[in-house]
């Protein structure tokens, strides 16, 4: 039971750390003292379940999720981290461009820029970082 | 000045009827007599500014606003709007609900599932047109 | 104590009859059973405090709560409830078509859309109480 | 591995049906055949793995959960099936109706009188049904 | 009439001061110039009219609000006072971790995360304040 | 054609300086390098169209547009822009407090709260700027 439980697990964390890289694993490790089950589920449902499926490849699911999370508006730490997922798989910052021109029609300019300065700060890290 | 005005409503009008068919049509008429302007804005900008550009192609733009507005959760009839919009540019029932399932990670349960409701909806008024 | 309270109540309901009139009369009747202390506070609070102050004047509340409203997209009924009340004191129609463009800006044009069509309806059953 | 998938399934399975009883297990019945897997994840994930949790108990959970629906706004469907799971656990009507009365402090008077209405519906739904 | 007004804001006060202790003062302090009819709102109608009701107790009073205000994902500020005030009356960390858990499954892990890491942040306020 | 792209644009341009001043001018410069059709879309839509329109008056539309930003709650960049422009096109502080007791009623204290902040940090900018 509980090594199935580790099967989940060890393909979720496989997962994160393909898609989100270093800045997934710091989500993770920032959770671990005030709540290892909050981490736990986050690697083995969202990872080990959810972007395990193979329908979508992983440059739709990750346009999926920078759409939307820019669309929601109130969850900047994790429209970074995916900003950022989405250039690891090959997601063009162009292409995230669009998306949020995209979204200054569906959630209005406001979300629009503030997703746009989202991807220019992560540009910048990103940068700063080679 | 006028004419060109025309030129972004003719281009938008074109591309309205392609993305979303009737149901977009029936939106423009439902805002004819209440809000002319909102009308042609509607076709101006979403549509012959927006949905005009060509970075992204229709199928990514569909996946993309059905991830939007099914996280923003209180846009049911553009959300549907825009289930038959992805169905019509080649997005598959299965994708869509793969999406949904995206959406359950990042915008929670009950977005997810009133997505896949939607999704369901349209299927079957797709299916009792033909 | 209880004489005072009453005296914020009566100038609440007096505020409430004024810009609401039957339509905001309803949703207290139809609290009054479930939960009349929501349905004391209502009249209380938002009307015997809020409603009642006079820095600004009725028509500028009531157009800085229709924009709130159609902006949230999420409470249709009371957004219906304030365009009626909009109409009461002295906001026209158009005015307030005029503030679910601005909405298109700034909240998207799903709630934009969603707005205009609320107050096409409300248009409907006044102009069907005549 | 199917096996215990089985496992979080089945014990998700009863604890949907003791909380949620039939409303929960007509939500998974119109998911099935539009997405079979969603179903599945939502047996799995949010009654196998989090409602089996027992650090709060069951009256505590749905508490939270009623609060934090009717805050959202947005989703209706799943706040009527939650205040049924909270009265099906003890909860009674007149704390349901407080936890409004707090949300018109914390997400305005609009959630908390579509909250409250949404408990009136319930409440005349499960008397027209004893 | 003014007497009255200060009972019910006196009552408020101590409310106030008793739930959410200091940080709640210093917001009412903050508004003190800017919106001092804020600041009186504040008192009289959250504390000393809500949360000076006595149906549910102030425990399951903060779960709820913690569980609300976690959901919206916009209002962190609030949600920290709220965890202070939570921890103050009684709920442990531990079980605030829990209302986020339930969090991820009805407003996604984002804000499930989020709400986590600023439970994190009280928590390390706290302990430099020993 | 592309002369009269200009035309709405520079009608936006000088709007937007009209209004905004120098607070719009630095959101459009941030905006050139990651995402310039962003920029000339923010210039050519909000303000060459929507804001040039005359029906409502400069001060109304601010109020308007304050509200709905205050009540969203999750775009306090944008919010501190429009309580500038509202202060520029004559609004005047007291009127912005009141409109955030107004939403005190419509969105909740928690935002009501952030509104009123903000406007604070904004006389606290105008003020250091004399």
């Amino acid at each position: 039971m509980d090594t199935t439980k580790t099967e989940r697990f060890n393909k979720g964390w496989d997962k994160l750390k393909e898609i989100d890289g270093q800045a997934g694993v710091n989500v993770i490790e920032s959770l671990k003292d005030v709540s290892p089950d909050l981490a736990k589920y986050t690697i083995e449902y969202p990872f080990g379940d959810v972007y395990s499926r193979d329908i979508l490849d992983n440059r739709t699911k990750e346009i999926a999720v920078v759409a939307a999370l820019a669309a929601m508006g109130n969850v900047e730490p994790q429209l970074k981290v995916h900003i950022n997922a989405a250039l690891n798989v090959g997601v063009t910052s162009e292409e995230i461009s669009e998306i949020m021109i995209l979204m200054s029609v569906y959630a209005g300019f406001p979300s629009a820029l503030n997703g746009t300065l989202a991807l220019k700060d992560v540009l910048k890290e990103r940068a700063s970082q080679d």
